[in-house]
């Protein structure tokens, strides 16, 4: 029999979906699960986007232009003109979703061997860019009593070796819900310039700040050559399924290796691109009313865990997720057994075991991410059945 | 100046897309551009397909299972019992596009240095999808004068070596326009077990087979382990915007990992998947309709460009590509020309130069790919603007 790659048996399974087997299961036996192992929201698609849609009548659905549509970039470059960002089209690439972005980033900056430092817990898909191009992720690990701040800088310093090519941050970060300040981000830009590496942020949350101000990679001067963006509109306009999210940097040198890896993919999907478009059109007070659907998701969910015996869980200050540490002593048995053994009325909570958040050896086994992405009724439904099925686990694993 | 990795330093531009900013160029110039540079039909795509899509009304465009859509796997399944494939819903992945396809599958089957042998002139985006993971493609070199046969199977025996993984083969093939005979595969199949390599066939224009038939690596016998077939929607059902593809192979080490890496980028994109499912229900005239068409199209590309003095070109069995041989000495300098410094009444045409579709150093540079996917007058046109500018450029570089 012929043998997979190493990368592939080593890559590890997405935690976000790879209990999914476990929730269909649950789901044919006619359980209702509460998912909050995924940032998928329930917040409406903007109307006009869907729209757009239907009336886009191509009697041919062809490919765009590789680097995306050029209409859909000065939307962006318009959008972040609103934000204090300045850029040009020419400073975009349109990927499929920000994963694609991530990968091509990830694929013209790290080599083989090459390291990529990250804070963790980290967006656990991080790792798979990464070891898909055989790159290292060295992780810093940021701590739950800070709240997850950026570890001191000094500890990005001594993680630096000669084979180290970028920083990676997550901004408002997922999975800790962590604001970088402006303060800790031009002390890591600082540090980048020191040492010649990338700066890559990927900010696709920057509209979900509860407390204090979103401050971008993109405004800290002079870091052109350094700094590599990373959107999308999944999450800012509740279209996760478009799969649309796009690359920006200043660096022409990056742009070029960039469009390379685009181009041999042809394009992104056209009807996506033609909803995303329209999406940016939407009023202010779309974006209003989700921050304050979110911020009251947000002060429910926390203040209901904290209330759950022997829980432990920090105050995010942006995107739409939390990390808990649970009374229990592996928290991906305790996911698996919510989806196959418990139920409160026929309803269950399914949530993403934190361990693969993390790259040092047995950091967060007693974690979990929790996506607070359902109204507000239903987080505390689901806060309940948790706390049910916690004192249940407890008292059968004592 | 932070440097990019040596893999995106190296990456072959497309040949297919890298003179884009010419032909944007002579656009704005007002030109008109005959495009057999780019797979791109002009057909349309099914009504039904595009129905299907203004039909569809979500309040929350989601993302969808990593795996794609039951459904739409389930219509993949149904067709390939048509075309004598039994293959369950587990034997599939959905990707955005055959592109994204071929890049798992390669991530998957190859690690860094290991080696894929492919008959050259391929499909040039072969050679940016093993690169991207530092892959080595390995050529064997098909004969013009054979039509692009497949080479002699001791050739592809003789360059295996212990880091030889699998062989690449597109049936039928681009750019070649060469249908591999069911003996041709079994050989092939045969090498590949007795070697335990992977064989991975791309059989996207499966339906674009003008003489004789096609015969698919998921037929033959006992292969279960090593064959991997790659396919898409883009050229069937002429929605190459929809970027909806999909890996095929019964061989479960193989999807487990290409799961894993499917995860990691979430899904593919939603309104595409709702198309590609509804496009199978399009009637069986639509392909009897799409291959005369293509018959006659073939037809007279050919015949015209045989009598264009100094032209080589041979006779394609399948898919709408043919490679020809042009009087000049680079054939990339004279397509920039023909954009560039070209056109007759206003008119040019756009072609794909063949060298990047070798990997042997310095095969192609007189060939150009030409795509024959617009009408027969636009065909017989571009063919008439070809033969003034061939005349005309060899007047000027004598």
């Amino acid at each position: 029999m012929p043998t997979i790659s190493h990368r592939a048996q080593i890559l590890p399974q997405s935690p976000i979906r790879k209990l999914t087997p476990y929730a269909e299961k649950a789901r044919r036996e006619g359980k209702t699960i509460y998912h909050l192992n995924i940032g998928q929201p329930d917040i409406h698609t903007p109307e006009i986007a869907l729209e757009a849609v239907r009336d886009f009548h191509p009697s041919v659905l062809e490919y765009t232009k590789s680097e995306g549509l050029d209409s859909l970039r000065e939307k962006v470059v318009e959008y972040y003109k609103k934000h204090r960002i300045n850029v040009d089209m020419s400073d975009i690439i349109i990927t499929s979703g920000g994963s694609e972005a991530l990968t091509y980033v990830v694929a013209t900056v790290a080599g083989a061997d090459d390291e990529i430092i990250i804070p963790e817990p980290y967006y656990a898909n991080y790792i798979s860019f990464s070891r898909a191009f055989d790159a290292v992720c060295v992780p810093i690990t940021s701590s739950f009593d800070d709240n997850f701040a950026l570890p001191p800088i000094a500890e990005f310093e001594k993680k630096i070796t000669p084979r180290t090519k970028a920083f990676l941050i997550c901004n408002p970060g997922n999975p800790t819900g962590y604001l970088y300040s402006r303060e800790e981000i031009l002390e890591l830009a600082a540090l980048a310039k020191k040492y010649d590496l990338f700066l890559i942020f990927d900010e696709v949350y920057r509209e979900f700040v509860y407390e204090g101000e979103h401050f971008s990679i993109m405004e800290v001067p002079d870091l052109e050559q350094h700094a590599i963006m990373i959107d999308s509109v999944s999450k800012r306009f509740s279209m996760c399924g478009a799969r649309i999210g796009w690359v920006v940097s200043k660096n022409k040198e990056v742009m070029r290796a960039l469009l390379k890896f685009a181009q041999a993919r042809l394009s992104s999907p056209t009807y996506s691109q033609v909803a995303a478009e329209r999406a940016f059109d939407v009023d202010d007070s779309y974006f209003e009313d989700v921050l304050r659907e979110y911020t009251r998701r947000r002060n429910v969910l926390i203040k209901e865990l904290q209330t759950v015996e022997g829980v432990r869980v920090s105050m995010p200050k942006g995107a739409f997720y939390c990390i808990a540490e649970l009374p229990v002593s592996n928290a991906e048995d305790f996911c698996i057994w919510l989806l196959n053994d418990f139920s409160v009325d026929n309803e269950t909570v399914m949530l993403a075991p934190a361990e693969g958040f993390y790259a040092t050896e047995g950091l967060g086994r007693k974690e979990v991410r929790i996506a607070y992405v359902l109204e507000v009724e239903k987080i505390k439904r689901a806060v309940a059945i948790l706390r049910r099925a916690l004192s249940e686990y407890q008292a059968i694993h004592k």
